[in-house]
């Protein structure tokens, strides 16, 4: 079996799984930044080159254990790319694209284990805002002071067409055209990452 | 004990839990519409009116058996009153009086539940999006047409908030000062309800 993204053998499966089981253990207990690739190794008894050989990097490594419905490293660059202006679109555009396409059920069950699991909570907390957004709302360049409150405002609306659109299956948003979806919340995402925040806005 | 809104005694507590259960369960297997009051008395082997005596309306009654943070019944006349204007305002501020109040911790675990539970998923679509949000859009003399799609928009803003301030704790935005949190949102919610949908939306 070769894996489609790199063309690399994925090996063993057995190895493979042990070191996943070893990482979501891992993850689960120290969270994500204080987790290491050799603990991991050392926990499913490998040498950390073939977890690496394996996986890739650390965030690849965290992306395979829950199973992620993509990977926020190839989708980012083309959002971020073009800076500022219609940002909100392109990522309300490339968030439909993967929840719509097959990635679309894992991240329904991503979202249910998140919501029962506060080790997962963490997991998610620490990742996808935390690194992922945050990293974003850097990367276009806007005000690091108050990047943080956006970031959560970004993710309060795709949090809530996640669960909307894909959980709930709440109609007629849930078999809305995608245009139509992208119309309506593009303003709302750009208005969180670029309008002036209120004075008590944390940060 | 009393009921604090009505003052009206709660009666014996078993004949009012065995009501519950049978309301649970007869909600959870014919939904809200089709059930009927004569039915989960049937099932409670109670006479009907003291369903109705215990509870009130079909409506409180179903609040009560998911142990709702909130009866709509109470919290929407004060949104709807006012119109159009500031509504979006008017719905944030109430949303967040809920939640950040004490009714928010059983406001989580109904949203858990209703994630992992699909029988309550239902409950929660036809109840408070078809019943609540969609007799809202009327009666802000909303057009009819696509009030459906705009009271799903609005659902999706409001679900997320719940969960990415409360279920999933994302700071800043779950610390985050209330108004600060309406100064963001409440434009959102006003530009789902009123501004002119594109012509791919559905309904």
């Amino acid at each position: 079996m070769t894996n489609g993204r790199t063309g690399r053998r994925r090996g063993n499966p057995d190895t493979r799984e042990q070191i996943l089981e070893a990482a979501r253990h891992a993850f689960a207990e120290e969270g994500f930044e204080r987790t290491t690739i050799r603990r991991i190794a050392q926990d499913a008894e490998v040498d950390p080159a073939l977890v690496h050989h394996y996986f890739g990097s650390k965030d690849q490594l965290l992306l395979a254990s829950i199973d992620s419905p993509f990977d926020p490293g190839e989708v980012l660059p083309g959002i971020i790319e073009g800076g500022v202006d219609g940002v909100g679109e392109r990522l309300v555009r490339a968030f439909l694209g993967v929840w719509d396409g097959p990635g679309g059920k894992r991240g329904v069950v991503l979202l249910r284990s998140a919501v029962a699991q506060p080790l997962l909570v963490r997991l998610v907390r620490e990742f996808f805002v935390s690194r992922i957004l945050k990293t974003a709302v850097k990367e276009l360049g806007l005000d690091i002071d108050k990047g943080a409150f956006r970031a959560t405002l970004v993710a309060s609306q795709l949090l809530g067409l996640a669960m909307a659109r894909y959980v709930l299956k709440l109609e007629p948003l849930a078999g809305a055209d995608q245009e139509a979806v992208v119309a309506m919340l593009a303003p709302t995402i750009q208005r969180y990452l670029t309008e002036a925040l209120p004075e008590n806005a944390p940060g």
